[in-house]
């Protein structure tokens, strides 16, 4: 790929030669002779001059000697470029015959159904989708086309996947909820759990994540939803469009989360709690309370962020504070107790 | 199923016509015709009178027009009606071909042994229980009768389970226990984990929970326990009876829990600590303190959770009260350094 | 194994019958005639007293009716002598032919390789390691030898993994880091993530523990590492040597540790954040700055733990302090306006 081809494969313009080679894509630090690598920010550039770069993406042209593709968003050029030098390899189509595949099972065209892979009855395969090894898929399930389920996934009965998803290794989706009444001797008594849990389209969810199935009616993750690993979604929740749950994020049952959502890693929100679109909760923040739209919060309990971001500072100062509340009492008591002039 | 029997199944008394044919148990708000639905609170009649359920189970009789089934707890007995039209589906019994089963394993009757489960030698399975694909069960492990092993689970060598257990896809239970001491050249040097994990009867464990093997001794996990996912339980810990730990919750080495105890999710015990029975812990909470039977307590490092309730209405005004202090000690300072009437 | 043996087995010297004989090494609360135990510090000597063992090592002779063995570490020596009394047990090498084994595999001598084990084109396995059932292997993997891999651990393609390496049940490594970046559209862009992990020797890794592949180069996780259960580490970060992590905790993307640095449960690093050599993080703390070495730090945000400790202990007396700031206020009001006298 030239420079020429890669600005028209980003939708930017290039400058300078456009027969260029470029042969790889890296980031500032590490690029070499022959990469075009980016630069999100002015700020870069001392870095930039320092790099071996061949070549640079940037939102606007800039003075340099290295050959530029000018295009609005330079880190989406750049992971575009980054899929050209590093395509995706695909396990090869074919269902292995030492995969274990129950009746009456529909898999669509070019499917890879790796070893070790077990196939519930009736369950519905798309097209172009790839099942590692160690998969088990339940009874029922529907799995639609360019999905890619890693290994050791397990998916429980029932469970419906769109398309283009991506399940990586250990991920649980339809665990039952955990749902229990105290029965009249003081055990708990399971609530039956008889939902099931649908993702939609485009949707990526990270290693080990669970997913629990609803109580009753649906858990719904929803079209371009990315979560990250070792998330807990508990039955009924609902997750909007584009949403982000990093890493160790906990959601309690039947929370309800707005389009573009951001949960920061291991943030906790309680049982039907509604985030609003757009709001944000910053890292190890919890809330038991609703967040309006486009809210940013942080702290346990959650407060508005600037708020968090003012009250952390006093903290350490508290014991001073204190000591310092304790000599004004003090201070005043004399002033109080002084004889009046005679 | 007509009204008659669903209230005997529960042990209810019905009014209304006892031939009323129920098609199945839903929520106030998803209820239909035919349906069956329940009221936990009076709160809820408005939603109960706009509600399309045939019937409902309350505590006490109420006026409606819909037919009623009067018990105790009718959240128990929804329960049980759930389980009546939903009933759980199980595995056919039977042992894969594919399974690996090692020498000297013993199975009960009806065991169901799916494809894709490997069997340590001289494990022993109770009657009635299913392995799910994908199952690895270590060497000489003992697992009692109706127990449910969802898929990807691991039981490590020597594990003991009990009776009527349910445990969740990608369970570990039985995973060295994380102690190490320094050698001379201050590299951890690993304690050997010699004990094990002993799970009672009518425990459930939820996906991806991680219960580690004693040091020396028993992990043990008692009767009744519920744990929900992601959840980490280390070495020589004890769960008394009929405790609850929700997501996420991590307990430290050879913590004790008394019986009916509630750690809520991603609540956080230092090793050795003691909980008493009953004791209550909110949601992001951490002790490295025992807390005494009954307890509730919320915040890390916890304080009794009313304290805690009081004092985070608090801390967003810090800034402000620190502020304030400044000012008091300003005008303090004003009328000492007063010249005095002469 | 008697006294003298002993003794020489952990370089130690033995007070009293030599050739008294072993028959297992206890904690003193349950050891029993025949059994060696240990003793950390002089204020166990009263459960040593009570205790049925035969033996103890300690730090320095002490005055007592059991055989000794004096030497530096106790515990070190302790853990030692369990080693010989519960020695590992190894599955048997070999290759199971239910094991789906890719192209171009090198195995090493006395592999293990487990009925229902996957491994990927092109991978190396080193002398003496041992595959459980249900590892997926990736293409194009390196592992060292000696290394065990135990039920349901998933390793990405192009993962390498040292020598004397223990990675337990249902491990993740090289998953894709969680990296996405907006399109024209406000969809979430995946950056390819075409890095990958490296893991050096003597690393030790807990169930369900996530490791993700760099966005580009390495993640790596240097000599001597131990990392407990459900931990998550981003992409690209560093764990420098000897470092431990406990339980649940989760590290953001680029974090950098130095070496013998301890993360306690739960506790929660922003991305880009460097951990200096020997600091140590307190359980449930986070951090979005960087630590000194030998920083010792608690509470999220983290601030010098001695500092915390403090703090912590006067929030529960916040809603008092500020109560006694507006009282305060009041009675120097109350001199402020008092009529100064005539």
């Amino acid at each position: 790929m030239n420079l020429e081809q890669a600005a028209r494969h980003v939708g930017g313009e290039y400058k300078g030669d456009g027969s260029l080679e470029l042969s790889g894509a890296r980031s500032i630090g590490e690029a070499e002779a022959g990469h075009i690598t980016f630069m999100a920010h002015k700020k870069y550039l001392p870095s930039l001059k320092a790099s071996g770069a061949s070549a640079v993406i940037v939102g606007q042209e800039i003075e340099t000697d290295k050959a530029q593709i000018v295009v609005r968003s330079p880190a989406l050029a750049f992971a575009r470029l980054l899929g050209v030098f590093h395509p995706e390899k695909r396990l090869a189509p074919g269902v292995d015959p030492r995969a274990a595949i129950g009746p009456n099972v529909t898999l669509g065209n070019n499917v890879t159904v790796s070893a070790l892979v077990s196939i519930g009855e009736g369950t519905v395969v798309g097209d172009e989708s790839v099942l590692h090894p160690g998969v088990v898929v339940g009874e029922g399930c529907q799995i639609g086309h360019h999905v890619t389920i890693h290994p050791n996934v397990t998916l429980y009965a029932g469970t419906v996947i769109g398309n283009h998803v991506v399940l990586h290794a250990g991920v649980v989706v339809g665990a039952d909820g955990f749902g229990y009444t105290l029965d009249e001797k003081g055990r708990h008594y399971k609530v039956p759990q008889v939902g099931r849990v649908v993702i939609d389209d485009h949707v990526e969810i990270g290693a080990n994540t669970c997913i629990d199935r609803a109580a009753l009616g649906v858990t719904h993750v929803k079209e371009g939803v990315k979560i990250d690993n070792l998330v807990q979604v508990a039955h009924n929740c609902t997750l909007g469009e584009h949403s982000i749950l990093v890493a160790q994020v906990g959601l309690a049952g039947s929370c309800k989360l707005g389009h573009h959502v951001v949960l920061a890693g291991q943030v906790g929100l309680a049982d039907h709690v509604t985030i609003g679109d757009q709001a944000i909760l910053s890292a190890q923040s919890g809330t038991f309370r609703d967040i309006e739209a486009g809210g940013v919060y942080g702290g346990s309990p959650s407060v508005p962020l600037s708020t968090w971001k003012k009250y952390v500072t006093v903290l350490p100062k508290l014991p001073e504070l204190a000591k310092k509340v304790r000599d004004l009492d003090a201070r005043l008591n004399a002033i109080e107790n002084e004889t009046p002039p005679s």
